[in-house]
């Protein structure tokens, strides 16, 4: 039997964070107390979780006393600040901002892939990686294994649930805005994202790819433990809400064919596979909102490049794509 | 002084044929006489141009006596029963639909490309290309023209409009469903495409890529005059009201830097490049909507293969994408 932990969610008010909440309760992690915790402005409002309903408190230095998982979700500059006060507590963090990714001493784990890596958190600390990476993995890794991926050209159809709770709201507003005659406001997005779709997500480089993109490249690297991996990537914005879509051109060392591949995902934790061109089926979005499970279709031999594959996946953003990693983590602990 | 023409639009109620009478309009195009045919449902209707109401007649095989030019603009089987009328009437066609462009006695044209080709329609028929081919390809000849295109990867972003009338109508549809609490109704798409992404455009061929992905490949090869380039295409229909946007790697025979590749589009008609990662400068969706040209952004090092730019096109896909488009042909004439 699983001994019960107190589990701390830094961030709890936000979108990741409440899918972390019900990721704990469905999944019966054991929990022997729930410390929820948010900036100021959110401390004092009530979460309900199994029965009760839970004041939500002020994030200090000192709020991990008696944590044993402290999750983050709250962005880069909260886990900077306050994950070290957790593991100096005793607490395991496991964070789902960016911030310590690509630190070496840092695992970055996605647990269908590579849970051993959770032993060397030196620092107390597991990152949980970007949410557009774990999908396109979820679909590339059961490959890899198989057929030694060597690179990915990758174009991507990002939710807004990406960028959190605001990002949910201002393609909510816009479109009131456009039926009935308001005005749109544009604060998280550079440009209108509603009937529209944004060719950046997070900020640009110097090598003129955004971060996000970079994050393609540098967190597969690491997960998959293949530093000469090659990605190119594209990351864009459109009006979905919750879940990620990506377009993959898969290269590897040996050739897979296309019905290998579609019997690969039958085994695999995780990821299935829907793609029968013949019956027109192929997974969308909304297939995999509120799902645990990522979906795979389009599979068909890539017609420029050798010992290629082109596919089609989608996860659930705020799921596979954060909360659900980091519970799974959690799980491995 | 250009030579006044009896011009006949095909398909003239739809979202295409309404387009090509505002691009006549607007660019002052030279009509002695405009005959306005749709099916026997929509006869009947007027439709105003330059100050004049003018009653949609309907379309029969004895429509294009004394027509010049006859702009089709309601689907394949249209074309392939009535396009041989209007040429044997001695009208030139211009054939928006899919039906004759792989026709080796009928020229696929985009003017900025290859005009030179109208003199080959021995059938009297000229093909207007596919839109994201167009589109794409607005982008990609002034480089090809420098480096020499080898090979197309690309993932399409492509609007309802595409659809024509019932696209847009669709997605306007279910959002009001969506908002009011009303029932969401599919008919054009296969699914929901409100707050969703679908990647089947065009019905699945037997090597998994659908009819609109191969258009990319054996449209480009013929409008190019290149039969050996190599295209991996993945079309996705998003919830977008008219513009296309086309992420593309795309391979050289010879190096092109990201600063020359910028410059290129700077002498080009019909293109222009919006790109300045420093100033968050990159081209949407609706940059382009209800304007004649493209933009090109984003362009950068391909990471995964030699030789490679990565970059995003978008363009209006009603206008240059399909009316605009078959209206610079008829002026070529």
């Amino acid at each position: 039997m699983k001994e019960a932990k107190h589990i701390a969610i830094v961030g709890a008010t936000g979108a990741v964070g409440e899918e972390m909440l019900a990721c704990l309760d469905q999944r019966n992690f054991p929990i022997s107390e729930l410390t929820l915790l948010a900036s100021a402005r959110s401390a004092g409002k009530t979460i309900p979780f199994q029965g009760k309903d839970i004041i939500v408190k002020e994030l200090t230095h000192d709020s991990f006393e008696g944590v044993d998982i402290a999750l983050f979700a709250a962005g880069g500059d909260t886990s900077l600040e306050y994950a070290p006060s957790a593991a100096k507590a005793g607490a395991i963090v496991i964070d789902n901002s960016s911030a310590y990714r690509m630190d070496d001493e840092v695992p970055l784990i996605v647990p269908e892939i590579n849970p051993e890596a959770a032993k060397e958190a030196k620092k107390g600390i597991i990152a949980n990686p970007n949410c557009t990476t774990i999908i396109s993995l979820m679909a590339l890794f059961p490959l890899h294994k198989k057929y030694g991926l060597k690179a990915i050209i990758a174009s991507s159809y990002q939710a807004v649930s990406g960028s959190g709770a605001q990002g949910i709201a201002e393609l909510k507003q816009q479109c009131e805005a456009l039926a009935n005659g308001g005005e749109i406001v544009s604060e998280v997005y550079p440009t209108q994202i509603a009937f529209n779709v944004i060719p950046q997500v997070d900020v640009f480089q110097p090598d003129n790819y955004t971060k996000e993109e970079l994050k393609m490249l540098n967190e597969s690297r690491k997960i998959l433990g293949v530093p000469e991996l090659k990605v190119t990537c594209t990351c864009v914005r459109v009006p979905v809400y919750r879940s990620h879509a990506v377009s993959i051109t898969a290269v590897f060392e040996n050739k897979p064919s296309v019905e290998d591949a579609r019997a690969v995902y039958a085994n695999y934790p995780g990821v299935d596979s829907k793609d029968d061109p013949s019956q027109n089926l192929f997974p969308t979005p909304l297939d995999t909102t509120l799902k645990d499970d990522c979906l795979v279709g389009r599979i068909r031999e890539d017609k420029v490049i050798d010992n290629a594959l082109a596919l089609w996946v989608v996860g659930d953003q705020v799921r596979k794509g954060a909360a659900l990693n980091a519970v799974q983590i959690a799980e491995i602990l």
